[in-house]
């Protein structure tokens, strides 16, 4: 199911061409990998969450839903979801956000610094870090306009596959952060292709 | 209650100093402004609903919530909120988005290309607009994550109040869009400084 492995707390970034497709598989259950996407022609085009969800007119996003830049073009289109449950709403987990949320803890760098190193070579710059489509993430929206974190309801093997609206460079993680993944941190794999025979 | 005057369907982009308040007021009722905001020394750094929404712990804003930049620097906090009623979950309104949602309409730059005019003197790419704090915009998520946008619940005259807590460029619109005004477009007012006696 998958070509690829990111070890825990680690991310990855590389191109994706047109029309190709990527899937993204919990090998362990119970992770979040969150993606990021920039037009490989012109990375100033980004994922926008607000563009999707404005479009979407919903915020769970899955199986059809299409991912758009901030220009308002598609970048992704969600062709197979196992899982259904995935969050568009917040930032990649960052030193500031480990300060924040877990002060016992040691500081890590997170999906952020993860993500800011893996697409350094593309010439993105950290601050062009967009809010990511935070696969398996599990954040209900509760009726009194709460948000909470809760552990992925992914189990192992479940996956997500995407294809690429236009040349791309993504960038994804295995995620850093306590609370996103039901306190622990499991690899993720990916795969680039037609979606390989289960 | 106001110094100047936004016309409707227009925006404007002003310097914001540190400690300062910012006054934004719906002169008529039900009438949208969309807020963008960046640090006026640096202006690639710039308000982040993910970085918020993760912090706020809720997606519905108010007095004393704090506003935060891609960078986890508080911008802005609310200091007095008339309305309760916000939305940090869309982007600005655009030409693609009136190409969308209103096809039967003529096309309108938007919030959006208001906005791009109105800050390209301050260095600041069009590429650069991240989902702006819609002041007053009525975007209910359902249980089921569908998101609506229905008409400002402002009455004439009802403001929210921001104090800056960095020197800030500030973006600010009366909103050009049909559903998120109730189908009609009003100016907005705005005020620096103290806010002024009722």
């Amino acid at each position: 199911m998958t070509d690829a492995i990111i070890p825990p707390r680690s991310g990855v970034a590389f191109l994706l061409g047109e029309g190709r497709e990527l899937t993204v598989t919990d090998l362990e259950g119970v992770q979040v990998a969150d993606l990021v996407a920039y037009n490989a022609d012109d990375v100033k085009e980004v994922i926008s969450n607000g563009r999707t969800l404005d479009y979407a007119e919903k915020i769970k996003l899955t199986t059809g839903d299409v991912l758009y830049s901030n220009r308002s073009n598609p970048m992704l289109t969600i062709v197979e979801d196992r899982v259904g449950t995935h969050d568009f709403l917040l930032t990649p987990c960052s030193e500031a956000t480990f300060r924040h949320f877990y002060p016992d803890q040691p500081v890590h760098r997170g999906c952020f610094g993860n993500l800011a190193e893996a697409l350094e070579p593309f010439g993105i710059d950290p601050d062009m870090l967009p809010v990511a489509f935070n696969i398996f993430m599990n954040v209900p929206v509760h009726g009194d306009g709460r948000i909470t974190v809760e552990p992925p309801v992914s189990r192992p093997g479940d996956f997500i596959r995407f294809r690429a609206e236009m040349p791309l460079v993504i960038g994804l993680t295995a995620c850093s952060a306590y609370a996103s993944n039901g306190g622990t941190f499991k690899p993720i794999g990916y795969a680039i292709g037609p979606h390989p025979k289960a």
